[in-house]
């Protein structure tokens, strides 16, 4: 007998984009400038209030252990927040800070799932998602989506695919990587569909606050009985500081108490503090102009790629994706992004990041660049087709 | 069919000082002065330089994600670490850096162990060892520990009770609650043992540096085969940061380049820069300074409370608790502490938080408070036994 890697680890694999974001490092110390497309996280800083916030509370010393579910002002500003966005009564009590989305996902699933049960996500969707449920040795139910149901998964979808190992539903809108929403008639039939079927109802709300379009909706909209993720990182720009948050069914509050103390102690005590700055109407001031921008870049990229030559199935709505088809140039669109990453120095992200379904036709361009930028990498990206 | 808590939950239990605790701030809010020797981590404040640092960071804005494994230059200066301390050369690849040692515990049984397999630990431990094992649902194996072995799992205890669903043995020196070492001869014998048994050798080690009377051994002195767990939260006095490491076999590496990938994201990047400023010479002088105020604190309240009547089996070396037998006062020490508190406004923990064997007849005290604080306790503690 050795000593060997955990059988789970087996179906978890690294990012295709990390072998990509490697090679640009090399060749961006070899002097080459690359432009960056391929990270989901916002170029902009963190909003100066919440750095101030942030920097006061070091001034102190004392970072200290919070309470394990989060501040509670901070828990009651979020449940705030509900109200005012959503018009949603929510109890704070059912509010849990956590360690980015990230925690988010780790508290859900590890106080929901059992060992077997399945959990029903759409092919393309984030990849980390179907990881947290093999981490507590689950399994993910892929459901391929395309461009009829705007990539998202439908009550229809749900009720044809629910089956006897089912514990649940995962929804993302936006979503990553197709930047599409899931619409409120859509999302309230979803929830009921899971409802009546006794099933767990798993929001990623992640990219809520950058939609351009329409609003979205929030799933406590439609029901108590669902989980929401959320985070600190996109909207409020604060990726690095490892703040998310989760809701959860009020008979869920109890596990999520004792989970939380065991396996977190607590989020970052500094990052709880510099997000309470996050509620502030100049911060709220900071982050629509932040908004307006992505929208900006959002319609550059769309029409020059179409112009281009791809194919974009679903205008994205919201988060900072366009999931584009490159079947007219390749049937393999790891090696496209291995190439143009090689030629030109654009950094995108393969399809085969996001799953299987359709993957090798498809790549995912993050506007998190200016315009500029942009301008240049779609002139690049133009020689690159035209070679 | 109803949504379900899942199954693993019903074993994970909230800490019972919770309990107190929220009693304890009733109390304050009442009025009531409460001294509290019931909380695991260090009252000083986080040491200046790293605070500077930290402030220094977000000055930037740039509080963006960093690798998965952390920043190359804090897993360099992590290696560097183990060589001036223990001698050990460690190749910075097998270092990750996690949020805190509840993120390095995460991320070793996340990549180690199978359901069903168990995890040997003493009897008394720290509770969240286990609540880990039982969220990746594992099971733990307790062996009864007494002063015999110093509170220890030794390699003779391993050896006997190591059976066919045996994964690994997770050993912590210095030991939450009772602050004893596995002196250097005996941690090498249980490290043998294990790796002669094919298992995995967890070594908990976030109270290094936090030792009295001799110094502590690392598991990295004697094998390369061991996962380490460490964390900026105790000695380096970072506890609300949420920073710490995890060293792993080199075959394990790859897996937790992955999963670190998947659950995490990342390491909060404002206290990773922070952290880099605890290996200058000036801050290792703070450090130290500490190291020698808490060794005062330790004496003092040792020789005062076996004055006090109680007893203390071992001596403890390390870490700032003092596991005490209270049973020439009491029989249930969980009543015993709550009385403690409720009559005399002093807050300990329960020896039940720590397991089952002997647990009615121990409460932990943490020196994390004044000499003059414990003067005042003590006190009130000779008080409250004299009623």
């Amino acid at each position: 007998m050795k000593q060997q890697v955990a059988e789970r680890m087996q179906g978890i694999s690294a990012f295709y984009v990390m072998e990509l974001l490697q090679r640009a490092k090399e060749l961006e110390r070899l002097g080459r400038d690359i432009i960056h497309m391929e990270i989901g996280e916002p170029d902009f800083p963190t909003p100066q209030g919440v750095i101030d916030a942030g920097r006061a509370l070091l001034q102190t010393g004392e970072v200290k252990y919070t309470a394990a579910a989060g501040l509670p002002e901070l828990r009651s500003c979020i449940a705030d927040y509900y109200q005012q966005q959503y018009g949603v009564k929510l109890d704070a009590r059912r509010v849990f800070i956590t360690p980015g989305a990230s925690g988010a996902f780790l508290l859900a699933f590890g106080i929901s799932l059992n060992p077997g049960e399945q959990v029903m996500m759409s092919d393309p969707c984030y990849p980390c998602n179907d990881n947290f449920v093999r981490l507590f040795n689950g399994k993910t139910h892929f459901v391929d989506v395309d461009a009829t149901t705007g990539y998202q998964l439908t009550a229809d979808l749900i009720a044809r695919h629910w089956h006897q190992a089912s514990k649940g539903v995962l929804v993302a809108s936006p979503s990553n990587p197709t930047g599409t929403l899931l619409g409120e008639g859509e999302l309230q039939r979803a929830i009921d569909t899971v409802n009546d079927l006794g099933g767990c109802f798993y929001s990623d709300e992640i990219y809520h606050g950058l939609v351009y379009d329409q609003s979205a909706a929030s799933a406590l909209q439609f029901s108590d009985d669902v989980f929401v993720i959320n985070s600190f990182s996109k909207y409020f720009g604060m990726t690095g500081w490892r703040i998310g948050w989760l809701v959860v069914p009020d008979g869920f509050v109890e596990a999520a108490e004792k989970l939380a103390q065991n396996i977190f102690i607590s989020t970052p005590t500094h990052s709880q503090h510099a997000a309470l700055a996050s509620f502030t109407p100049e911060n709220k001031a900071e982050l629509e102009r932040r908004r307006l921008e992505f929208k900006t870049r959002r319609d550059f990229l769309y029409e020059n790629l179409l112009k281009l030559g791809f194919k974009i199935a679903c205008k994205p709505e919201g988060a900072f994706y366009i999931y584009a088809d490159c079947s007219a140039f390749t049937d393999n669109s790891f090696e496209f992004a291995r190439s143009l990453l090689e030629q030109e120095g654009v950094a995108v992200t393969p399809g085969r990041d996001f799953g299987q379904h359709l993957a090798d036709q498809h790549i995912r361009f993050a506007y998190t660049a200016s315009v500029d930028r942009m301008a240049a990498a779609l002139e690049r990206l133009e020689r690159f087709l035209c070679r």
